[in-house]
């Protein structure tokens, strides 16, 4: 019989409960033993509720449970999540996260913990709930190099885009309906800005480079500075703009990470992922690209994630099955040292001057008065910005192409 | 130090030995020892070839070797193959394959002997090479039931429905230009008929069952009947056609598996994997929809997935990794029971006799004066097919709608 604890009763905690409970039959076949929650762990009490007998206050209890060899913590952030984890690795316990944060932020110490204690840090529900991109990378790839890894990973962002590029509507009215229907937070910066992609692509990256990289050095732009203009001229030219988390070893060892508002051709693999779908595309140096798609995030999607590293953890018992990265931190590359081509939109009266300024740039007709676009040739992102800050505030916005 | 053996020299096993090369240090890293190949079995010789010196025409030497712990069988066919196979396990020796037709045929005798002896029989490779769908199915969704998949799982049709899509071409000719360029074999049969596509979601149907389906009985249609005029009434209709392979369990437990050309809409997620791509949707409980893409054959990346494999056996001895299915035959639903709707392409004379004889079908208008087209509503297969018999060659062709 395996038992386990969850650390965190909302809405990813009391899917991985409610899972266990469905798929019992399942998952003791598979895992050739009964896997059973013994603990819940909340601040709260919930009466009423059919689990409601399994709910402590006390992380002591579970710690110290010699029964308890694998913890869910499905509660967020980087304080006691912290501590609880730390404590359970040491303690010889298996932990499985959703938690992107504490992963970007203390993944390499806790994944030593697990190396060291013969146990395991799981992480899979941490990025694209989905999508089982941390399994893949870890042992699908196991004699592949990961070049680079393109990915639409946020789904508040994506939704806000796909509805503003389908109904033409404007980026804060969509905000405001998507906090309404619960898609967007009510203080919506760590989506709209950007940053929880960059967590995300700051872990995916960790396992790129084998080292740490720090999610607060991540260059990040967010999709608060998307128009209905931008989307007029991204649909004159077969277009969409997705907000992108991009990642990579080049040849010579460098690593990059970014995050930032892209158009892309919608025929690209992810020009058609709408809506809080999320999607990932890799590039490895034998297998060429490869590319998933499905939900980011969802109670039963990433409950299901998260009880997979569960499963994973009770068929591997006093075996490590995540290869760890090391403390040391990897060196990102200056993204204004990158090239890309970008979109500019421009006053109407000033787009003589930035075509003189932009050699060999495109116009992109689309039926507009106010502005006109423009596609610059590949250019370094530094070289673009010196230019655009020359010509100040005749550009209206600026957006890279895939 | 983990030597292999590789059965067979062609263009998958030269991948498989450049690949372990080219990629040494990386192995030797994740492996945590060298991983290089011993012997290359084949019939013929190698003169000038880089490794000439490791080829070997007996199997019993690499049988005998207790240094070779895994082999990986790419030399195809069922019976060379299989009794090597065989004998390798039975040994406890790990088999890594890319045979698709031996693993569809023997799979759950093979997989019950590598249970029985501690090693592993692997076959990721064998299904769309480049998408690892083995692994994300035996141990990413450990958790979670598998409902359905549906997949585009044959480069070589996928490329000829490409090409008659975007030119306009016809079947014939595109397939002549195919063979030309490698892309189908001078004898097409088992691709354009669909029974290679059969045999990998007979694979695909073992592992959602947990028991052995024939792939000789996996209902197949294949894409010969495909014309330029079906393709017509696809664009105007806002869709295309694709080759589809599909397998479920349904509610009641029973299972189905078919393979046919399908009309789907563009924007559907296998609708623009195109040329030799391959695609996968798969449909579980709690995660929902998830999809996969990727290159479907090539030399590198069916090595890229060998190896995988090889890297799986070198990290795990001692340990059986693969869930086997049981030797039982999995019954399969009569396909005649099956819903679905329907396209019709009908004599432009016996339109109206069509439209009475299918209430409730909806025109399809495209421009052309010899036939017309229409969608019929949800039925049952074996219905549409009766009804069909009934208004005789007046039935042009008949594409089930996904």
């Amino acid at each position: 019989m395996i038992k386990i604890a969850v650390l965190g009763y909302g809405t990813v905690g009391s899917g991985v409960v409610e899972l266990i409970e469905r798929n019992g039959a399942l998952l003791r076949e598979r895992a050739g033993e009964e896997v059973s929650v013994k603990y819940i762990l909340d601040l709260r009490d919930f009466p009423g509720d059919p689990y409601e007998d399994k709910v402590v206050h006390d992380f002591g209890m579970i710690l110290d449970d010699p029964e308890i060899s694998i913890l869910c913590e499905v509660m967020g952030g980087v304080g006691a999540a912290y501590q609880f984890t730390k404590q359970a690795l040491e303690a010889g316990k298996s932990v499985c996260t959703s938690n992107k944060e504490l992963v970007a932020k203390h993944g390499a110490e806790l994944l030593a913990i697990a190396g060291r204690m013969h146990c395991n840090y799981m992480f899979e529900a941490s990025v694209a709930g989905g999508i089982p991109i941390i399994r893949t990378i870890n042992s699908a790839l196991l004699a592949d190099k990961v070049e680079s890894i393109t990915g639409i990973l946020n789904g508040t962002t994506n939704y806000i885009l796909t509805k503003m590029e389908k109904e033409g509507a404007d980026y804060r009215g969509v905000l405001k309906q998507a906090q309404e229907l619960g898609y967007a937070e009510r203080n919506p910066e760590a989506d709209v800005e950007g940053l929880d992609t960059g967590r995300k692509i700051a872990i995916l990256a960790d396992m790129l480079t084998g080292k740490s990289v720090d999610p607060d050095k991540v260059a990040t732009e967010g999709i608060t500075k998307i128009t209905t203009a931008d989307f007029a001229y991204a649909k004159a030219a077969g277009m969409t703009i997705k907000l992108l988390a991009r990642c990579g070893v080049s040849g010579d060892g460098s690593a990059w990470a970014m995050v930032a508002p892209y158009m892309l051709p919608v025929e690209h693999s992810l020009g058609r992922v709408d809506d809080v779908f999320n999607g990932i595309q890799i590039t490895c140096s034998m297998l060429g690209d490869a590319m998933f798609g499905g939900k980011g995030a969802g109670k039963l999607p990433t409950a299901s994630a998260v009880a997979a590293d569960v499963m994973d953890c009770a068929m591997h018992p006093g075996r490590t099955v995540m290869r760890a990265w090391s403390r040391e931190e990897a060196v990102l590359s200056d993204t204004a040292q990158l090239e890309s081509r970008f979109f500019l939109r421009v006053k109407a009266s000033e787009s003589g001057a930035v075509q003189a300024a932009f050699a060999g740039s495109v116009p992109v007709a689309a039926q507009r008065e106010e502005d006109a676009g423009f596609f610059t040739p590949a250019m370094k992102e530094r070289d673009c910005q010196a230019i655009c800050a020359k010509l100040g505030d005749a550009i209206l916005n600026r957006i890279r192409l895939v």
